[in-house]
């Protein structure tokens, strides 16, 4: 059997692009292993130099087309592309590439491509935060670009999506599909908004609505008082590559956008306020687990059955003892 | 209008028996209301004189007519009953009586009867966390029997009916019974076992296989290695109040061995600890969560985005500098 690499030599391997070292590495992150914390200290200096892209949308849309067409246009430019495609609702992942994922085998053979499903297998936070660790290795692992597309849709979509720089939203012509993007919040999520399928019917009614509504609810964005960002909306048939250029450009100009008005740093802070907070909140979570047994607990929910003390003031001398 | 009496008022007045002051601190509890922490701590001199039995079972075995047998039963005896109809999947609740729940209108209008449904709504720990608040209202308002049934199946069950000091598994014949039963763990969490609609076929082969699981599964219990329970298994054709005389005497016969071997004190302290515990983790994930704009989170996370530190380590420091 072969020996099995530490994290700093796996961390150097995904460093020099090597595809299992990656891999491993994702795995890692998705199965919560007890490396985690190790594999995040050793990743740290190395992030934050990719552009992070998400993407989202309804079922149908074309998601993963999309995401394929994009892949092929940034390397035509020879940049370097990861892909995380995440399922909240699903317990499989891994390797393995999903059913409707089959396009993306087009890049399977790529090396300059990194492609990954995740779920939701053993993670106590859940994807939305584990996202932000897998993005972590594939940009230490020298992508620039890193599409996250997410599968399946609600408040979970939104909380991947919080995980990029950039978020797009994928729609296509249809009835009351603008309407339904303003209900499931994504019109505030979006950056750029494509409707795909644009040689369908309808495609100019849905780029108009999107318009009008975008209109409606423009107000000044974090760190760009001075200097606005207005989403623009743009037309693909992903399936034949069209207006996927016109797509990248759009993403570019966020890119320069957010790194001139100091909005991607904004981002980022925010961000990493959460996961630091989601973090900090299962530490707690153990301590207080770690207490089963002990003396000082027991004698307090002797004390709380016996009427002598209520659990709120149990806990609030529970919390005070603790030794953090 | 009419002035809105305080906590200290409410409890007196709840022990007197006043319905309104009971549905008005059910209320406080099921809102999670700001009052809560003074509530509580007020009710804590009065509980833990109520015989508090759980009520769980699938959908279709005569939950709510077991009930309302149940409650007559007692009120024969002259004793006073509360009944918790709890649904964890319902949005629904308050004073307005559910559905399938007519039946216990019979009760509607006797003093002695406290009934109330009680859902989800606005929980942060759920009902699993919100019942033994509610039960304790009941408890200090001079109920003798508080009867928790739950609405539902699976997990949230289980959970609910770990508020109880005697919990009661309601079964009908019908196939594959007892192995459903034993595929939700319900065989371990049942003290008394029930198969109602016992003039239906197949009753005596439910009887008999559950009995045979039972003794499979028997084993010691807590505080009764010397004096050990053998859960009955019972049977019932509740809409006739048929068999429900023995239920009770079997519940009661329960209570006395829980007394008598220590057991009852046991489980509510085991109880009381995980509610302190929940409460003690919500004030933690409090203290967290008023850290949003707090300098020291907002440095860590510029420090993460700089790659001058990961996540991991800023949660560590963040929790190290709580002021607990």
């Amino acid at each position: 059997m072969a020996r099995t690499p530490g994290v700093a030599e796996l961390v150097e391997r995904a460093r020099e692009g090597q595809p299992r070292a990656v891999a491993r590495l994702i795995s890692y992150v998705e199965d919560a292993s007890p490396l985690l914390r190790e594999v995040t200290a050793a990743l740290a200096p190395y992030a934050g130099r990719a552009h992070v892209i998400g993407l989202t949308g309804s079922p149908g849309v074309g998601k993963s087309t999309t995401t394929s067409a994009l892949v092929a246009e940034y390397r035509a430019r020879s940049l370097r592309v990861g892909v995380l495609a995440v399922d909240p609702s699903s317990p499989f992942s891994g390797g393995a590439l999903l059913g409707d994922r089959v396009r993306m085998q087009d890049h399977a053979t790529d090396p300059g491509v990194f492609i990954r499903s995740m779920a939701s297998r053993g993670h106590l936070g859940g994807l939305a935060w584990a996202t932000p660790q897998a993005i972590r290795v594939l940009d230490a692992a020298g992508c620039d670009v890193v599409l996250v597309e997410t599968v399946g849709v609600g408040q979970s979509e939104v909380e991947v999506a919080g995980a990029a720089d950039t978020t797009v939203v994928l729609l296509a012509p249809g009835m009351g599909d603008g309407v339904q993007a303003a209900k499931a919040g994504i019109l505030e999520i979006g950056d750029v908004f494509v409707v795909n399928k644009a040689d369908r019917d309808g495609a100019d009614s849905t780029v108009r609505e999107l318009r009008h509504m975008i209109t409606l609810g423009s107000g000044p964005r974090a760190g760009s008082v001075a200097d606005p960002w207005q989403p623009p909306v743009l037309r693909t048939v992903a399936s034949r590559r069209e207006g996927v250029e016109e797509v990248v450009a759009a993403l570019d100009e966020h890119r320069g956008w957010l790194e001139r008005t100091g909005a991607l740093t904004q981002r980022r802070r925010t961000r990493a306020e959460g996961e630091i907070e989601a973090i900090a909140f299962g530490l707690l979570r153990t301590r207080i687990g770690d207490l089963h047994g002990d003396a000082r607990l027991e004698s307090l929910a002797a004390r709380v059955v016996d009427g002598d003390t209520d659990p709120y003031a149990a806990a609030d001398t529970l919390v005070a003892g603790l030794a953090l």
